[in-house]
């Protein structure tokens, strides 16, 4: 595992200010980034989903937005087509040595992933554990089978542990192109699949 | 073609004032619940994304976003997973009796659709002739032969005439549930290709 800490720094974007402090996010979108550049993927992230309520237009053909809120977004933030197959995931940190915490996944985004499941998607978490700055891809079902344990009365817990990402996870490699190659990892999971 | 004036209007969502007016989006949108809802495909629309400049925190918990703007989308409005397969297209509509101006297609979504294409997902779009009420899909490599050949000044125009959606797109019924079966249309596309 080596760090290119000054590289790095040069590399965030100073644009976007909704990515300070998201190293996560913006790790996989600079991959994003070089996976479209090198044909290897398209995988893009969705935007954040606002809802708009007041728009005014100070200038012609310049539509100024003054009130709007952030919105629950109903899917994960991540998704493309990758080898003819479809891609969907979501990005999660945790600073827990010892697990991840289920609360950090949403309802909506494990029904979203159970419906990509089903009609033959390529799903899964990327999980980055920063006590360890260890990646992970989980695929989803081994999430289901977390989220659904824990609400079994006794065998249930709200966290998939640590030692299970070492278990049944796939770890992905931090480098400096890609700088997550997920997609290598992706390639490991359906040739373990298929 | 069977019109559905009443259950057409009680259908259209109240509370989504961005899409007043957008029947052809909403149509679409109503659709893919309907695919969502009966297992059939998982297929969104992408939030609009906007570059947010002021964010104020009048209540816990609740950010306002107070300065935004609108931003050009670097990819088509709608993608997901049927059958296995990546699905992504634009809506575009016209009230031209005689031709769709490419001027309704941004470059970026051309480039977009390209980079779809060569990952081997299936990519068109759906355009709405208003004044036929006719709708059609139109697969890429159609509209890229035509973005292309606006730039040769013979045989160069600046629009697809009507008469190629007639004699190379496919059509798309227009119904009850779903509204816009284009994924009917999808697996005349597949059988055709293969």
């Amino acid at each position: 595992m080596i760090n290119y800490p000054i590289k790095r720094k040069l590399q965030v974007k100073t644009t976007n200010y909704a990515n300070l402090g998201m190293t996560l996010e913006s790790d996989i979108e600079a991959s994003n980034t070089y996976y479209l550049n090198h044909g290897i993927a398209v995988i893009h992230k969705k935007p954040t989903p606002v809802q708009v309520v007041n728009v005014s237009y100070p200038a012609r053909n310049k539509a100024k937005i003054t009130e709007a809120y952030y919105k629950t977004p109903s899917t994960t933030d991540f998704n493309g087509v990758y080898k003819t197959k479809y891609i969907d995931f979501d990005a999660k940190e945790t600073s827990s040595k010892t697990s991840m915490p289920l609360s950090n996944v949403h309802e909506h985004q494990i029904d979203h992933l159970r419906n990509v499941d089903k009609q033959g998607g390529i799903s899964f978490l990327i999980v980055h554990f920063r006590a360890y700055n260890q990646y992970f891809l989980l695929p989803s079902p081994i999430l289901f089978e977390y989220w659904d344990m824990q609400f079994d009365k006794e065998k249930g817990r709200k966290s998939i542990p640590y030692s299970a990402f070492k278990e049944k996870a796939l770890p992905i490699q931090f480098g400096y192109q890609p700088r997550l190659d997920y997609l290598k990892t992706v390639d490991q999971l359906l040739s373990s699949k298929f």
